[in-house]
Formats: structure tokens, sequence, C-alpha cells
């Protein structure tokens, strides 16, 4: 028996969400909602009997819904997922989780109160090229990561309400949360910004934040670069993984090639003098083999098993909870020129949960 | 009648000097002058009458040398440079022109009293690219810049003595001397570098700095990606270039398209509101043709043009100074945890000279 | 008031046709035929009120239904469309038209003589870069067409019944016929095939045929690539266009490079020698901005506005029958080991409709 | 004690030979022979003790000198390398070897009666990928040769005496008779070329032969194409390489990807049908490492190499036979309108030796 969902909002994203719930196995469709019955329809399509939805009250006291996906504005999800938490249905909520911090702990800590699943669509963690990207570090095949540098731009919609930071960092942010052997966890982050056409956010900037052992990551997220780029590099102290996402043909690259320093004793007179010998690997480079299907159908599907098992989702809203945190102190350090600007998830969660006893639905959610 | 030179320095980048002053019409290499004989013996080749030198001294008292090329390590530029100047000779500096800004000042100054050219062998400037990104910025055919993107990355040599700063953004920096409008005037840099391989100094790092009007420039340089990029896009008002110096089919590519803010004016109990339309260019892009020639050829022929002519070269000394000057506020950067570090220069110079009242060989210097 | 489509096979091609009939404001989706009904009915999806059928007779005695799409193996499709012709129901008709250039003749008279539309689903003539191609020919912006150059290769599915070339290179026989100033018309073909793994018919082949005034065309097809490449060059003696469509950024670059000869008269002891001065055009490339959409949706849009205009559509049932003329040629070329073979179809219509005088749809229907 | 070498030739190509005689320990260059001292006065350069000579039999009669490279037009070749060999001087020439087959042959033969090494400049076979390639194909990773596609174009220099398959098509044979398990042994050749621009001689054009097995190879050379291409695909049974020249970063890229036949035995009633398995197999794809190194470095020295050893180099006189034997069956076949012509060099070897007897140098030079 498939589960039954709705999805609410027929913008921009949600007729993926519709697409995707449609053709799953796991999902039976019955309703899309707006507040324009117009736009609705149209993502419904003609000769079709999933029903159009104008009010939310209504749509979520059907006892015929088991679970909501929320793909309206940013600002909106706080309010229309704890009505849907509190009339019982699982929530998948668009990126980013919430517009601020507080909203999205009081989204986390609900559901988790009461028992059910709310998940956040990072839909990139569900392509095959991040999927292998997590098991490559995860493995140990990559070694101990050295750097992250990641660039997403493009000419891109210039949003009225949010910098480019809020609008295209959540993918890298996400990405990084999944595929690092501890999570995205930084305890500071530096933003620098630049709105040169006068648009009153930024268009284009850099991200900075540390991930642990002196190694970083770096985010370059741009809206008015008139070529499309979308190019991570994750640096191992084994080998290193190169992801250009239009490639199809060669998304991942992995090399065997870096820098390997050798510390050789120094005598006794040259104490402090370390001898450094640098070794170069300049091996092979493989491209593994990936298969070609849909994220969002991967997602739809780990929102379908989540429930079933009674579990946490692999992106769920703890993960949202900590993308918007960095997003939260890249705004602050935004205004504050560039300048490091503390990440304050881990004294939000020290303060509530106790530190190191997370919990969730279930069995611990946070990585 | 060609003019006459000497290479001082016959180690990596030598050779590279040897084979071009050899090959132009307007030099005549005289000799080549190493502490190493075997190695500038080496340099030189077989059958050939070109002269090795092993002492500076007795090079710099050759009546025969009208010129010298330095390609040395950083930190004896200075004192090789002075001696040179001292002995009456025309002075060709490989980058960085010195390892202190004021080192470098000194020479600057030197040069100037003496009214010798004191050149710095910006290489990258005497490409067809760069050269015709050039002309396109002054043109105005990209209309005002409103950020500039510049990637150089490969598996490099990790120096011993220097961060990845100093060896690589000296190449983006002196582009952007070059091209931009009013030359490289940053007021204040930040740099965040990381150094994960434990080798002493930072092996990849990020460099921004405001470039006017509020656009930012950034550089990203990296000694452990394994791939090589060479990727620097200025976004202009207008159009927007792509320069891919590993393309060799498409250097550059110039863009129709970007984003064009329109404000209205408010209404009265609007006042405060500003109405934006936002309008999208997606027009056609066009690769101008480049001509494939040697940099260093181009740079050898600037450097006799500009002692025929008596005037300052193209990449002058004072070139050399700003990008020190940027690279030293980088590295204050870097002790401030990447918070933003003046750039002395400014001051320096309104010191000396009285700010805007640039002297040189001739006329008019700086730009 | 849409009109009233059933797509016919619910295989490989007819789930793409499903979905560009249903989002199309000029047709309503009816129903969905094919043999094995839940096959049509996974198509048709759930929650839909599109009918599926499994009878062919049941199918077309409905009145309720203008047009029919068929998607069913080659060998089929004659049947079907005369069926459909008969019971007064437009035809559009997947690629190859048919399986023999008999049948296909059959098929275009019978249509013709109803008064019927009979479309060829040559998708690709629908693409943003084709009809750009077509346009840059046909306004005479790349001068005389001195050759064409056309690779379609990747790792294929080997068919049972049919060789590479009747499987991929209807795609490049089409676009040739639809952006050639004289469509297709070879008076000969040479083909050679080879099948290195034994499947029993032809894996990878080169088809040349002559164009016109000493210009070829070929065409490479293969089906044992581990890479896939779609790369075809269109050389003018003014500008010379490439179209990779792998590369979605830049699919079309129109470059204004090439050779000259200028033919100088001789002296009159020298009457025979001609002197020749080669000159090499060494221009800008500029890459045409194109829009972003779905070539299927175009299709169906032009079948529905040919019907409503009572005239032939762009890929009309004779672009097919030329594309079967030059696949049957081939395939004779084959069986005489790549010597010319003669292209059949020239012959037949002088025959049949008297050369130069075709008829159509209303108005003539051959270019 | 480096052997002592002289170039004869101080056009396109004679330089580059110059360069790497040079500065190659392997050998001294003595001299540098061109018919206008002025010419190669320039290619020697400035303080430089190499001679300059303009008569081919003064330069011969130098005791002097060893060997001697031969960078003149073709049909030159054979003039001067026979009286090279007659004045004992080893002899290096450029592709290809001769203007006729049995001119070549002549020299192959002169060669082996006087023991003398006769080397033909091979370049691409002493690059690292068409050395990879080689060791690829030579121990059966790839297993059986199931496919060979080239593609070699350019906007390229309209030759105006040969057409574009002897100018350009050497290259590509040369390194098919390097790397083919049995070398370049085609019975029959099929060329179908194109002058479409009126320049006396074939602009472009296509030429396929059967290598074996059910396998072709086809080569695309192309005088007339705005951009560069040097493509070419190796297909086995086994495995796949893509060599693709202009990405220096991944030149070779092996995929263990393809298409397997498993061939069923059929039951009693069905013994003429085989049922067939096709079996895809989609695997990694691997880059490996290469060095960056100068053929012409390693061509240099493969000929003091052969020399001092006594035996045939890499690429001798034979291996030039063969790729001329190609390019008359070649021409042979344009004539034909590109029915098939027959490669003569089997039976003239045949006739003159004993087939699967040759005779070189010491030892076997015939792969």
């Amino acid at each position: 028996m498939p589960l039954r969902a709705a999805v609410i909002g027929a913008g921009y994203w949600g007729p993926n969400l519709v697409r995707n719930f449609r053709s799953s196995p796991d999902w039976d469709l019955v309703a899309v909602c707006d507040l324009d019955p117009a736009r609705a329809a149209r993502v419904v399509g003609d000769r079709s009997t999933v029903e159009v939805e104008t009010s939310l009250e209504a749509l979520l006291a059907r006892p015929d819904i088991d679970a909501v996906a929320v793909a309206t504005p940013a600002q909106t999800h706080c309010g229309i997922a704890l009505a849907a938490l509190e009339a019982g249905k699982h929530v998948l909520v668009e990126k980013p989780l919430a517009s601020t911090l507080s909203d999205a702990t009081r989204m986390v800590d609900r559901a988790e109160e009461l028992g059910l699943v709310l998940m956040c669509d990072h839909t990139y963690c569900y392509t095959p090229p991040v999927q292998h990207l997590r098991a490559l570090v995860h493995s140990g095949e990559l070694g101990d990561i050295l750097f992250v540098d990641s660039v997403r731009i493009n000419l891109g919609l210039v949003q009225p309400d949010v910098d480019v930071f809020w609008d295209l960092a959540p993918h890298d942010l996400s990405i990084l949360d999944f595929v690092l052997p501890h999570g995205l966890s930084p305890l500071e982050v530096s933003a620098r910004g630049s709105d040169p056409i006068g648009a009153g956010n930024s268009c284009l900037g850099y991200l900075t934040m540390p991930i642990g052992h002196g190694a970083i990551a770096n985010i370059h997220v741009n809206w008015l670069s008139p070529t499309k780029i979308r190019h991570t590099v994750v640096g191992g102290s084994r080998k290193t993984v190169v992801w250009d996402d239009l490639n199809p043909q060669q998304r991942l690259s992995v090399y065997d090639r870096g820098v390997d320093l050798e510390l050789t004793a120094g005598t006794a007179d040259a104490a402090e003098k370390r001898a450094v010998n640098v070794n170069y690997r300049l091996g092979d480079m493989y491209a593994p083999a990936l298969p070609e299907r849909e994220a969002l159908g991967q997602m739809v599907t780990e929102f379908a098993d989540s429930i079933h098992e009674g579990r946490a989702p692999l992106t769920d809203g703890r993960a949202g909870l900590r993308v918007l945190a960095v997003l939260e102190a890249a705004s602050e350090s935004q205004r504050r020129a560039g300048a490091m600007a503390p990440v304050a998830l881990t004294d939000l969660y020290a303060q509530r949960h106790g530190l190191g006893q997370p919990v969730g639905v279930g069995v611990g959610l946070l990585r």
C-alpha cells in the first residue's frame, strides 16, 4: 500500500515534486494545494483525478493524507510545517528548512516530540555522484580531508528577499553535511559578498570555514556569471575527487595525485629545524561508473522508507538545521566585513539536549 | 644594433629568458651568470659562444652589457638589481619584484633617480588573451567592472620559503594591475590560507579585495589540486569575459549576458521603497581570434623598446610595487584570521612623492 | 479546441510522445494503445482518465480521435499508418517512416490521396540548434556548403533486426534533409559497415555521399563507442558551423574561418597553369544564444498546426521517404563492399508524379 | 662520445630537428645544410659554431658526420637519402619516407644492403600516449581490436602538390603501424576525398581499411575544419581507449565498457537459429598518468641507440614503406570513386624477399 501524499505549493519547485510523487510506486499523490487554483490545476494537468486544494486547513484536515511536501517560500515553511505536524502528517520541506534558525529549531523539536518524520529536501544528496562521493570519504579511500572547494555559479534569478548565499549555498552546505566524516560542524564562518548591481543583496560571494585539522572549505556562489559552473573538489591526503556535475560522461574523477610530506627527525644541534621531504604522487585517475537516475525519485523513496521504518531520513530536519546555522553565521560575517562569525548551533543544542546526546525519531538522528 | 644582455640565474626561469633573448632580433645575449658554472653552461649549450660568468661583480663591470635580466631567488633581487643599476645597467626582474615592499621601493626609487629602466617580468601581461582583455576593459566594451574571479590551481611545487599566495598570486595580481581601468589599487585585502599538510606555509588560499564601486576581486590559489585550472572571469555591466587559458582554441569568450536593474521612482507614500525591474540579457557570445605568440618574446621586445624610447615599460617597477603591496597585506590578513588588512602603498607613495604626482623615467609611470 | 490524439505503442519512444501530447495546449490525449495493457497503463499512470486500448481496430473506429502517433517497430508502421489513414486519422510516425521504401511510398501516396497529414517524427529538426543551423544555411550566411561531417556514436543498444545505419543515421539524414538548401537528394551513396562482434548486422559504419558541387557529407555511426559524441560540422565557403549537441552551454559555434582560393588568369605561355593564391580567413567565432525548449513539444505543435492549416508539416512523409531512399542505397552499397550505390528516389518519383511536379496536401510538399 | 649529425633542410620541420639534436646528450649537431644559407643561418642562430652548408656533396663528403636527418620536400627524399647512404651516413627521413613506393623500396633495400640505419621520423610513435597505447594493445588489455576511428582535422595549410591524405594520414597510419598487433597490413583500402574549393587536390577525405577479423579502421583528415581535433578511438573486445591529444590533462582514457555477445547453442529444431544474449559492460574508466616529454627528443635518442646497437629503429624504413603502400592504394581508390584498391606491399615483398623472411640490419626488422 503506497503512502498518500499532498504537495503544497505549485510554483517553481512544486511541479518537480508532483512529478516524482506521481511516478513513485511508494506514493499515491492525492492532492496539490496552492492559493491559486489555476496554477495548481496546471501542475496537475488534464485528465487527472489528482485533486486541487486551495485551503491548507482543509487539506490538513483530510484523513486520507499521510504526508505533505512543502514547496512554498522559505518564510512560510515554519507555519505550514508546524500545522502539518500538529495534524499528524509527516513533512518534507524544500531547502532551506526555514528562514531563521529559531524557526527551524521549533520545527525539529516539534517533529521529534510528536514522533513524526521531518525531512529536508536536500536534493543533491540523492544524486549518484554525491552518494558515491560520500562513500569515498566514509570508506577512507580519500584519507583525511584536506580541503573542499565548491563553485556554483551561473546567470541566476536575482531574488528580491534573499542573498546569493541563502539561495545557492544550501546546496553546497547540505552536500558537505552529507559527505564530510563528521557532517557540517564548523565553529565559525567567514563570508564576503558583493552587490555590484545594486540589487539590495549580495549577488556573488565567497564563504570560507574551517573543517578541522587545518582544512578549510570554500564555497563560491554567483548569480552574475554568464556561464554555468558546478565544480567541487574534495582534496584528501590519499586521493582527491573532482566532481564536475555538468559533465554527464565523467561527473566524478578520482585522482591518485597529491603531495606527501615526510618529516625527518632533526639532529641534536638542529632540533628546531625539521627536515622535510616533499614527495609528489602522480598516479592514475579513475572515473567510477555511475548510474543515471533522478535524484528526486530517490528522495521521495527515502521519505517513504523513513516513515515505514520509523527512523530519521538521510537528510533529516537536523541536517537542515546545520545548514541554516551556517547561513546565519554567514550573514553575520557579511555584516562584519568578512570577519569570522561563530556558528550558533553547538551552543543551542548543548543547552537544549546536552552535547553529544542527540535524540530523534526512534534512534539517534544526529550524525 | 641590438642591445646587449646578460641573464643572471640559470635555474628554473633563467633558461626561458635565455631562449627568448637569444631568438630576439632586438637583443644580443652576451653572457649567462650563475654561481654554478656547469648549470650556466648547460643552459648555454654546446657549440655556443655565449659566455658563462660566475662572478656578479665581473659581469656588471663589463662595458659590453647594456642590461641584465635577474632570475634568482626573490630575496636576492634587491641586492643584485641595485648593484646592476649602480653599474649603469637597465634591469629586468623576475616576479615578485622583491621579497619585501621596502626593498622593492628602494629599487624603484634608485632606478628613477638614475634614469634607468626597471622592468618586472609580469609575463602574462604579454600574452595575447591578457592584452585583448585589457583592450576590452579599457575600451569600455565591458562597461563597469562588477567582479573578477580568478582561479589558478594545480599540483604545484610546494615552496620551502614562501606560501602559495607569494608563489602564484603575483600572476593574477599583475594581470589585474594590467587590466583594471585604474590598475591594482585596493585599500584593503582579506586572505584566508590553509596548510592542511603541515608544510609550514599556506598551500591553498583565497584572497578577496574591493576594487571599487561595490565590486570585488577574488583569487583562488592552490598547490594541492590534482587538476590544473587557469580560469578568470571579468564581469562587466555590459559584457562579461571568461578567460580559460587551458583552452587554446577558445581562450577568451565574451558574453553579452548579464543582469540589468532598472530603478523606478517610487510614489510619494513609498518614497523609500524603490521598485526594481530585473532584466536579463541573454545575447550571443563571441570568441575573438587571437594570435599565437610567445609572451616572453613580446616581453623582451618591450624591454628593448622602453630602453630605446626612454620610457617606462608596460610592466614597470611600480607595477611590481603594487603587486608586492597587496601580497604584504595578504600576509597580514592571514595573521589576522582573514580580517581585512590595509594596503600600505598609497600612504608610502603619498609621503614620498605626493599623491597624484608620480614621477618616472621621462613621463608619468604610475597609471 | 485542442485536437484529440492517441498514441499507439507504449515501448521505448511512446512515453515521450505521451508526455508531450499531454502537456501541449494544442492536444488532448484521449488514449494510449498497446497490445500489452499493463504497459500502456504504466505509461498513462495512476489517477488518470486517459484511456488504455489494446485493439487497434477499436481505437481507429473511435470518432473522438483526430490523429494518431505511431511508436511501434518500423516493420509495423505501414500497416498501422494505412489503417489509420483509411479511418480518416492524421498520422504521425516515429522514424524511420517505414522499413522499406516501397512501403513508405504507399503511405505517402495514400495520405496525399486522402488529403490527410502524414508527418515523420524527425525530432532533431525541432531542436533549437538545428532550426538555427537551417536558418544559417538558408540565409546564405555560410555561403556554399563545402562539406558536412556528422558523428553520432555511443554505447548503443545493439538491435536484433536492423543495423546501425538504420538505427542511428535517420537522425543525421533527416537533419541534412532539413538543413541543406535543396534537401537530401544525393544521387549515390557509399557505406562501409563493420560487425566485429558478430552481432549479425553492422555495429559501426561510415556513410558518404556527394551533396553537389564537389561537396560530400559523411556520417559516422557507432554502437560500440564507450563515449557519446554528437558532433556535426557544416563547412561553408563563408563560414563554418560546429554543432556539439552535448555542450548545452555552447551547442552552436559559427566560425569566420576558412580557406579562400583566388584564381589568377595565367599569362599566354602558361595558359594551362592557373596561379592560385591561398588566403586564410582567421576571424572570430560566435555562439548564438539559443532557447532551451523540448523538441518534442515543438514537434507536436507543428503536427497540430499543419492539420489546422491544411498544409504539409515541416517534416512530412516525403522527408521520411528521402531518408529511407538513402538508407536503402546504403544497404546496397554495403553489399557491394562500399562501392557507390544509386539512390532510387528520383526515378521513382519521376515515374509516378513527373519530375518537378510534386503534389501534396494543399501546396508543394517536396522541397 | 656523442654521434655527429647534420640536418638537411631548414624549412618547416628542420628547426625542430635542429633543436632536438642540439639538446640531446646523444648527439653533437655539426652542421645545418640548406640551399639558402640565410635560412640555415637563422635556424642556427647567433653566437653558434654549428656550421652552415649549402652543398649537399660537400656535406656528405665530410668525415666528421655520422648521420644526417632529411627534412626536405618528399620528392627529394630518395635522391638525398641514397646519396647519404652511399657516403656511409645513417639516415633519418621526415615522413613520408618518399613520394613513391618504388623510391622508398630502393631506399630501404640500399640501407639494408649497406648495413646502415634508415629511420623514418614517425614522431607520434615517440609520444607518451602512443607508447602507452601500444603497450595496452600488445599486452592484451584491450582484447581483440574491433575498430579504430581516427580524426585529424584543423584549418591546415593547403598543399600545392599533395592531397590531404598524403599530408595528414601518414601520422595516423604510422600510429596504426606502431600500435596494431600485426602492424599496418591491410589488403585493400577505400578512400573518398573531396576538393570543394577547387584546390586541385582533395582537401578532406575518409580512408577506410579492413584490419582483420571483421574490424575496420577509419581515418578522417580535413584541411578545412575551423577547429582542431586529434581524436582516436581504439575499440577492443575487453576495453576501449580514447586518445584525445588536445586534452593534455587526460590524453588517454581507458574504458571498461562494451558489448559482449554470448552465443547459446540452439535446440535441435532450431539449429540454424542462434540465440544471442547481449551483455553490456558499464565499468569504470581510468586515465593512466603519462609523462610529459618531447617526442622528438625520444626520437633522436632512438636514432642514436639503433646506430649504437646495430639494430632497426622502432620506426624503420619498412614502417615508412608500409605507410606509403597504403597512401598509394588510397590514391588509386580515389581514382576509382572510393572502391576498394589493393595494397601492393605484400606482393612486392613476397617477390623480393620471400614472404615471412624479412631481412634487416642484424635481425628481423619487419614486425
